[in-house]
């Protein structure tokens, strides 16, 4: 209502801002369609009709698109590099101070959104489920040859998932304001179990 | 803007309705400033204007009006009389088990529902918070005597409501179409150290 009537390139945004935004739609679309691993950069450009370069120079390529696209601060690249070397028995632990490191960061508010997004919407949610079960908790679960993998990484996406909820989200005390090591030393062997441990029958 | 100068019974809704959204909105508002256990009836019918017996009327009494204003389908009070008795190691396994069977009987929509809401309104938010820590998952820890009841409820609810998520709202296979069974032999072991367990230094 208050915009200036002055053209901004005689388009409503810059050209940049819309080849970023059709790209981030396109890219919902494709991964939600084809998963993680079946998504190319060539696909994802020509259902935005873009050239495929201008994934590369808007996100760097696949894996930062795809964080861009679930909302995500860190590729799962990122993420995975910190995570899966060291002791397979401190695995859950790495895993529960990386989440706290990176959302910390922001603030907790991107996590709300995320929150937000994947209850109203279904693209969003099948972004979370594809990263949840692909991207992510699936890989480290195929990286240690766990038996049930996709079990697992429900399971460790449900644990990882409701502490952002407790500390960004409700802001459930004292959980909220814990400090790292408190957080690692409760949640870790949840994870650790949920990743090598005995499940249980079922 | 839009509203009638018409008295409320000639209004759009009928009278009922309305009492009850307004109901609704007090107890919210109430609830959330006094906590779930210094909330009465009386403050709650005050704050909307009505009689107090009205809340007995429409709701059956204040624990039925909380569980209405958190959007649960079910009473606090409800869930702890199934919940408490029984062996104590034994705990984390009752609580999962009716927390999936009162939420598939909803088909998940609720609970959608409910995320939604904690993830874009502050009150929402409160009323969940509220929820965790006093009515339900707090009460449990304080009727065990377990030490450092409110992080221990803090870490349930992150489990239970990461187990929402994953089953209802991001819907992760397998997690989301598992039995009963199969969740509960996964998920009541974290549960049971949350209340009962060892939960580090920190």
């Amino acid at each position: 209502m208050a915009e200036s009537t002055a053209p901004r390139r005689r388009g409503r945004r810059p050209a940049g801002e819309d080849t970023k935004g059709a790209l981030l739609s396109a890219a919902r679309a494709v991964f939600t369609e084809q998963g993680y691993d079946g998504a190319t950069v060539r696909m994802i450009a020509a259902r935005a009709q873009v050239d495929p370069a201008m994934v590369n120079h808007w996100f760097g390529g696949k894996e930062s698109l795809f964080a861009a696209a679930v909302q995500m601060p860190i590729t799962p690249e990122q993420i995975l590099e910190t995570v899966i070397p060291g002791p397979k028995d401190e695995l859950g632990a790495r895993i529960v101070r990386r989440f706290v490191s990176v959302w910390d960061e922001t603030g907790g508010g991107p996590f709300v959104a995320l929150m937000r997004s994947a209850s109203s919407h279904d693209d969003a949610a099948a972004m979370l489920r594809e990263f949840i079960t692909h991207a992510l908790f699936g890989r480290i679960a195929r990286a240690i040859e766990a038996d049930r993998p996709e079990f697992r990484a429900a399971l460790v996406g449900s644990q990882v998932a409701g502490l952002g909820m407790m500390r960004y989200v409700i802001k459930v005390e004292p959980l909220a304001s814990a400090d790292h090591d408190t957080v690692v030393a409760a949640v870790a062997p949840t994870l650790q179990r949920y990743l090598t441990g005995d499940l249980g029958a079922g």
